[in-house]
């Protein structure tokens, strides 16, 4: 590999963004990204956070803005049942998340950022190139610009490989969504940017091995990688995808071939999912909200086994601003999510779940075959959806090789220290492929072909088909 | 053509559902139906609705028994505007729309429905084999079971073609989708139901003629034959689409050819345009609506320039209960729909414009090249979303071929005379294929791709695709 504009860790913080072609370049380039790392988090109480309110008349918690996010009641109404509620997370602003791509040798290289989060359980994570609100490129908080904007929304922007709507977290978010993009630019990009240091051009083989890292991808980098999946590692895949403006098309159309179901089968199976929800959710003002104590610092969930709402003051080097305070939510557990492959007439099948959440757009995508909540496996109450509990047990259980196996954050913007643990087995012939009914064995072409699509696979789907890519590889060792 | 279970209009009552082969057969027993028709219908006032009551602490209109639908308020939060706000029917439940097909010396043929509606403008209209809300087929209001519903879900169902849920109207429907099913039986189809007089199997070009009759085909029976415009009315097309459940897929795969966009970049024009809303909607309580009045008879706009709703008593014959009383939203006028159509490069494009609409579960669909709600040609305000009112006016006064004009009705169960203009106009090479960025050329094929999921083609949108299927014939005469 030598592709123009390489260049060791050691090199010059000026001139281009370099490339790190090894593990060891990379390990050198995060070891000095954590020592210039300067963010402190402290907690402080959500009466003391600057420019954030307790709304008297609904008790909503809100910015003096109007803008970035506020925290309302969700209130569930089930045909014969009582009403629920829950607090939600209300972003309805669509944030950008993208990823800058270019071939070096013929291998796709993925610009990424070394970026703080005030929720991280270790500060600094890799994330995408580009990971904005819309308050962020809009420019509302009078922070500097988003360094490569430009390159996903303005004129100059390269080639589109992918740009989809995808979901985010439904048990805590309202309805979120982040746009998803994937854009392949000719050659390198100028580094005449703020925080210019925080940028490596990283190759696609190595950022798989990263994602074998415990708390080192975040969420933000894992779903737009898993809306790539269409770009191989190898180089005379990338070529071949690169030949014509269809030839993903006609993949995608040679794809169903070996596969258990149709995708006509697949789609008809998750409307029908759709259809079994009895349920409708809104939002409703958090003084609504039962079974939840909003008190001076925090909110939280009486019976300690969902989550709370907590304020923190944070203090920052090179982010936008250097210093700002927010609420973020803090899940009571870890989360578990679990992905069962297994090869079934030749073809690698993944084992998915129309998964019911009240917080998603669309009532239900496809989530793994087994996802539990942070604190669902110690509740009486457990996963509200879980329609076959006997047989998500028989998944958890599941016996073959352990393919992936590695504990990520969520969302370090909006959560604090949410950690799932993330598994992909490989499991044989004995593991039936007539499952019950909320469940459906795809290929992963076919999973490829929906994430082009929005309201299909949910965002912890999404890492594990992210994490999918680099499985086959043994996992590397920690970067430090 | 002389397939079994086949026979004239004039045969006895008994045994299989007939098949009408042509125009004449159909006007027969269109006659002979809307002579049987009986269904009186009587404004009575909100008030006076049983069962239906004003809630007295939301203002909301619901139904005793918390099902069926509301009417409550929906309100608008702009960046940087005054709230607003309107009434808007809320009804979360997934209805059924399907429509059986079989073949019959290889012409598709579709069972389909007299159906009466009580805001229907001429009472019956030709409607899909099963159209039934949730609230109908979970036996609900206790009604008679609704027929051939079994081979849309139960065990013995037929093979799916289509499966997908679509959007009905957003600018009077929160977030409402039914599901769209187009289900292939092997033969006939038992006639012992309830109301067995009232199905036929019609062949599907008389049916694409029938589209061109004012008022006859209804709006269900068009989401649901746009859902299916991959079945090709000759035999030879539609043998090759059963060869095989990746038939399709391959189909779908070519016909990016000649497109003057790929799919790629449709998708990505498509969520750019739903990251410009930067308003957000959500329920109210109908008594926060401001600028509507409700009354004790009914719900208006104060300028009189959007819509009512309005109390009606009905009393029936043939439906699934003898009498009953509901509200029904009355538009103050017709709306306009025109899709433009071009060859370029030798192949049909459609040119649609990406469409925010405030009740829309995604923000933005794609509507027609050029849609008007009732009322907004003369109104002051317009439509909200109009970002381009003078290549808007371009559109509607382009000269070009009629391919079809007609003015159809939109759903009778929930709307009262909602009529719609639909007007298909092909134009020439000077009618420009670069267009304003809310608007995009594509491919009827691609069209095609798209129908497959939810969230991309509006109600009305998808009205003109149906007629568009059989547009390239003279319109027939009215049947009676």
């Amino acid at each position: 590999m030598n592709g123009p504009g390489k260049g060791g860790a050691g090199a010059p913080d000026t001139g281009t963004p370099r490339v790190l072609d090894s593990l060891d370049a990379f390990r050198a380039w995060w070891a000095e990204r954590r020592a210039a790392c300067r963010l402190r988090v402290t907690e402080v109480g959500l009466t003391a956070l600057d420019q954030w309110h307790l709304d008297p008349a609904s008790g909503n918690l809100r910015h003096a803005s109007g803008r970035f996010f506020t925290v309302e009641g969700l209130q569930v109404q089930a045909a014969g049942c009582p009403l629920t509620s829950q607090p939600v997370i209300n972003q309805p602003e669509i944030g950008m998340l993208g990823i800058l791509v270019r071939e070096i040798d013929g291998v796709p290289h993925c610009l990424m950022q070394a970026k703080t989060e005030p929720g991280n359980v270790n500060t600094l994570q890799l994330s995408p190139t580009v990971q904005a609100t819309r308050s962020n490129y809009t420019q509302v908080h009078r922070g500097r610009g988003t360094p490569y904007l430009e390159y996903f929304t303005g004129r100059t922007r390269g080639e589109v490989l992918a740009d989809v709507l995808q979901s985010e977290q439904g048990a805590w978010f309202w309805r979120k969504r982040n746009r998803n993009m994937v854009v392949k630019v000719p050659g390198d990009v100028p580094d005449d940017v703020p925080g210019a240091a925080n940028f490596r051009w990283l190759p696609l083989p190595l950022l798989h091995r990263l994602l074998a890292v415990d708390n080192l991808v975040n969420m933000d980098a894992r779903t737009v990688l898993a809306c790539m999946l269409f770009l191989r590692p190898r180089a005379d895949a990338a070529r071949s995808d690169a030949a014509g403006p269809d030839a993903l098309d006609r993949s995608f159309a040679a794809t169903s071939r070996g596969a258990l179901h149709t995708m006509r089968e697949v789609l008809s199976w998750f409307t029908e999912a759709k259809t079994w929800c009895d349920w409708s959710a809104r939002l409703v003002p958090l003084s609504a909200v039962d079974r939840w104590t909003v008190g001076g610092d925090r909110i939280t969930d009486d019976e300690g086994r969902d989550f709370s709402i907590l304020g923190f003051r944070v203090e920052a080097a090179g982010r936008e601003v250097a210093r700002w305070s927010q609420p973020l939510l803090r899940p009571h557990g870890r989360g578990l999510a679990i992905l069962l492959v297994r090869p079934v007439n030749g073809v690698l099948h993944v084992l998915l779940e129309a998964r019911a959440e009240y917080g998603l757009l669309d009532l239900v995508e496809m989530g793994p075959s087994c996802q539990l909540r942070p604190g669902a496996d110690r509740s009486a109450v457990g996963e509200p959806f879980l329609r076959e509990p006997d047989f998500g047990l028989r998944i958890r259980q599941a016996a073959g090789a352990v393919r992936y196996d590695a504990t990520l954050s969520e969302e370090g913007g909006r959560f604090h220290h949410a950690l799932t643990r993330y598994r992909i087995v490989e499991v044989g012939a004995d593991f039936p492929v007539e499952v019950p009914k909320s469940y459906c064995w795809l290929t992963v072409s076919q999973v490829m072909r929906l994430l082009r699509h929005g309201h299909y696979l949910n965002v912890e789907a999404r890492t594990l088909l992210a994490c999918l890519s680099g499985s086959a590889r043994p996992p590397a060792p920690p970067p430090s």
